[in-house]
């Protein structure tokens, strides 16, 4: 727990100071707005322990973390915007969403400068001493992780998904959309982590199965989350999947076995990190347990 | 004007395949709707001309043609929705909107797919002869055209200028919105252009200064089209400046004297070919004279 509180303010400095408040003043209240709202700042962790893990030093991992914190809080703010989601989520990180304050326009807006402003942070940031062949690879992965086969796809499933008849739609599909609006993100920062820790092509290749049952680890139990507990405890509002009749793990298999489906991705994700450096593993397990444990 | 329309022709056939239709279906429906929908194509064009002047061949920019196609493409998909620009268009390359055809939700994502594509496509596709340094330095001139110092900032200006004093904001904001919604984006792709055909950098900076200058040249030509011209000539809704009582060149200095400005900022940019070799400059010639003398 240390390790993370001490990691997520190394994040919220930079993300301080890589996007201070400057002219246009509107458009970066909006972007900062955001982005410092808090958070837990998982993303930014795990590519910082991805990368201490093959043997990197934080500072190489620190703009790649930025970078995808970036892209989350995008895609956070364009998610929220009343003509995504049927518009439920006015609160988020318990506070009004971006367009409540800025207004849509704005909001739409910050979400495209942040995302373009993580591409611009690693190919300005990252530590000269990473070749830029491993920044063109990140930047690959990052894009590749954000677009029509990555949140995007999620996202546009999940739209499509809505209101459908359960025995229309099955876990297939339900895996698909909660791998792309989850878990490739998380597995994009625990492989960039990994490439500018400077880890062996098998070493991502590990990190990146392990990033990918956490991430779907990390959905189901928001979908536990959200039928088990109040807007108050949880920063946002809850119940949301229930009333925009979204598919969720409890709708499909039921509250019980959704449970027991969260304990075995967190025993494969766990079985992925054998064989690392069992002192140096420890930032991740625990960073596995806590999305797998997590009350909020 | 042929090798406009050969050069438009290798772009067209390079984005169609960029961006196939695949699964899941609707977001690539989008995504090619609006992005293979004509369109002079002047950006790319404009890029491969300059990588073509520094000594490059056309397969080198090519990419970097198509990412900068894809962010303008995206610039215009989510400038066109409701929220933004008072909501004023319903017509954009003659066709419908994205967002009319396919809904607001998916113009979003649509627009974000791009956005992220643009960069995985220069990641992947930039031919393996070009230095992973020079990829990542066009990441970054690109990423810096879009954000809140480029694209965004020009929108959020504009967006906040409109139905204000004309006494309040003068030509100096008007440079800005126009610099930062247009100029950019032509700087981004001749830059590109430059770096990938290998360009040194003072070549690149005096390319950069001719962007500028047709940059604003194209805003100063659009706002005169836009008072001179109908929605059939346009291909888009004429007089929409007008209606949403934005600020303008004509609108600034009366339509004479904006004239008298396009006129001069056509022969600045001429001015920054000197020097290079005569033959291989026609096209840029002829594109500033295109720019600048354009009908539609």
């Amino acid at each position: 727990m240390s390790y993370m509180i001490g990691k997520a303010n190394s994040v919220n400095k930079a993300l301080d100071s890589a996007v201070s408040l400057r002219e246009p003043i509107k458009i970066h209240e909006a972007m900062r707005y955001s982005l410092l709202a808090g958070g837990k700042r998982v993303r930014p962790v795990l590519c910082i322990a991805a990368c201490e893990l093959v043997g990197g030093e934080e500072f190489l991992a620190l703009p790649a973390a930025c970078a995808v914190e970036m892209i989350h809080t995008m895609s956070l703010i364009h998610d929220d915007l009343p003509c995504m989601d049927n518009g439920n989520d006015d609160l988020r990180r318990g506070k009004p969403t971006n367009h409540k304050v800025f207004g849509e326009d704005v909001a739409v807006l910050a979400g495209d400068a942040l995302l373009s402003f993580a591409f611009e942070h690693l190919a300005t940031e990252t530590p000269e001493i990473i070749s830029p062949a491993r920044v063109v690879r990140a930047i690959g992965e990052l894009a590749k992780a954000i677009g029509s086969e990555g949140l995007v796809a999620g996202q546009v499933v999940d739209l499509t998904s809505e209101g459908m008849d359960q025995n229309d739609v099955g876990l297939e599909l339900l895996e698909f959309i909660h791998l792309h609006k989850t878990a490739v993100l998380l597995e994009a920062a625990t492989v960039l982590g990994a490439i500018f820790g400077g880890g062996t092509n098998e070493e991502i290749e590990r990190l990146r199965k392990f990033a990918r049952c956490i991430g779907l680890l990390f959905q189901v139990v928001d979908d536990i989350l959200d039928v088990t507990k109040s807007s108050e405890e949880l920063g946002k509002t809850a119940g949301k999947d229930l009333i925009a009749d979204k598919l969720t793990y409890p709708k499909l298999m039921g509250l019980e076995k959704s449970k027991d489906f969260a304990e075995k991705l967190l025993s494969d994700a766990q079985e992925q990190l054998h064989g690392f450096d069992s002192n140096k593993v420890k930032p991740l397990l625990a960073l596995a347990n806590y999305i797998g444990k997590r009350q909020n």
